[in-house]
């Protein structure tokens, strides 16, 4: 398929590396509002719109790929829908679950692929970790912890992360992939759940801890921060042992702790990651699929769901 | 000085290891209700009672240490300090802050000293992580981790571990280890917590998960299991880097991670590891000091408290 990218941040060139080593694939399109002529020069075998009207008015292309700030995501889905294209966007896919709504109604109408490019759920390790832990092999699981703190280096506050504008903050950047861990497990609806937050001077949830409790006494405590390294760790604790995956959103492995037993488990992903995730688009849209059911649109509509109630319990505390 | 012990189980065995390392500190007599001539056949050296108030009625004994189950810890506290002992009472010293009440007044009038055995404060690796931490080497402290889940092997209903008559649960038993951390860095008063927890079938908390806030929007989560192990660490994040100990609770090493950098420090403590509390309890005897600074009497009053309003938390949920 031709591939056309909306937004050309620091994740499309990583995305790009990966899209590169895919075979039947092809980086065709970028579209640009600031820099055309730069990305001409540096990239002379993909087309360069200055506009995303332009790109998206390309009949040479099948599917958009969606990068920029998550406040544009739900107008760019959108618009790439009509325009007939298949669609594949940065997480969150929406900022609210009416935008997600909103995308699934124009998706449905359009009868075209659309997906939140969550690329941990595609990772072979992280899959393989998910696997053995619903397998049984740890027991019956009832805790989950992971924690995705990152010390930016350069927070500005008009830049993506801190302006509210731009749907900034710690839980939408880097704390949904910790409560897509404790969905994969528990699913998408906690019993109840207790968040605190520390704000930034802008407004946005800089660090942000949630505590989630799902049927069945089922237990979780997750965390994220755009201002603060933490150790990025999973794991995920059963009545038998416990799974421990390091940086477990970009997974290239994991440990099974049994008793003193620690088996370790390596599972590199190809290229910079985001291979696996685009081979899954690749045959779904081959397979006449509007979605992947590996992360289907009701996942992108329980995760903003979830992620909604959590800020608006943070935003509207006294 | 010479040690009388009441109670004598694992701990216990634990403790007596240590004693005999420390110079001038004699294990002297054991009390025993059940045992007393097993004891005899093991202890030859070790004076036997065969009742508390035949060891509490001793004159050579000095000092009383105080292992039975967290239910007996309050009477047992304030017969032996009427008695004329100085006391060291394993943790929870008590089980309400009623009871840490009622023994600080009797502490007072009998002039004795008297501690909660809180071991992990007295430990050189974890004081030297918390010194570190507190010197602002990783920045100012934003977030807390710590977990202490064991999966115990013979759960008996009527067992000191679920046995409510007996002060059973996760939060007495190990859960005050992941409190007393984040107490050392926060303090002992959060603005606000939330709990949620796993019951037995006996009705006490087999695994239990906390969540706390502190002024200034320091973060806490926190575990216990009785249940499931856990990995059993701590992490105490910084805005310039990171902590972490394994086994904190008997912290014999930790590291300071620093963007990429990470310093591994090696303090193993002495003997079995109780030999820092008794020397700092010896110590504080021999200054005429009632309570030791590093663990006193205020914090036990503190920590009951905190532990108090947690599980009251818990049993009043709808």
């Amino acid at each position: 398929m031709n591939w056309g990218f909306i937004g050309f941040g620091r994740i499309a060139r990583k995305f790009l590396s990966s899209l590169q080593s895919v075979q039947g694939e092809t980086a065709y399109a970028f579209a640009s509002r600031s820099n055309a002529s730069e990305l001409e020069k540096e990239f002379p075998d993909v087309k360069v719109h200055d506009s995303y009207e332009g790109l998206l008015a390309d009949p040479d292309i099948d599917i958009v790929y969606i990068s920029t700030t998550h406040n544009f995501h739900c107008q760019n889905v959108i618009d790439a829908l009509n325009a007939g294209k298949h669609v594949l966007c940065e997480k969150p896919m929406g900022i609210s679950s009416e935008e997600i709504e909103t995308m699934i109604t124009v998706a449905n109408k359009s009868g075209k692929f659309l997906m939140e490019a969550m690329w941990m759920r595609f990772l072979p390790a992280y899959r393989e970790a998910i696997r053995r832990a619903k397998s049984g092999e740890i027991g019956d699981i009832q805790y989950i912890t992971a924690s995705f703190g990152f010390n930016s280096p350069n927070l500005k506050p008009d830049g993506r992360l801190l302006n509210p504008d731009l749907a900034g903050g710690a839980l939408y950047d880097v704390g949904v992939y910790p409560l897509t861990i404790v969905s994969d497990i528990f699913g998408w609806q906690p019993d109840s759940f207790s968040a605190q937050a520390v704000l930034s001077e802008t407004g946005i949830d800089q660090s942000i801890q949630v505590q989630l409790s799902h049927e069945g006494g089922k237990m979780a405590q997750v965390f994220g921060s755009i201002a603060m390294n933490t150790n990025k760790e999973a794991c995920i604790y059963g009545s038998e042992g416990f799974i421990k995956l390091p940086l477990f959103w970009k997974a290239e492995n994991f440990e099974v702790h049994k008793g003193d037993s620690i088996e370790k488990v390596e599972l590199p992903f190809k290229s910079t990651g985001y291979v696996h995730e685009i081979e899954e688009v690749a045959k779904c849209i081959k397979q006449g699929k509007t979605e992947s059911p590996l992360f289907n649109l009701n996942d992108s509509l329980m995760s903003a769901n979830l992620v909604e109630r959590i800020l608006s319990s943070i935003f509207n505390q006294p």
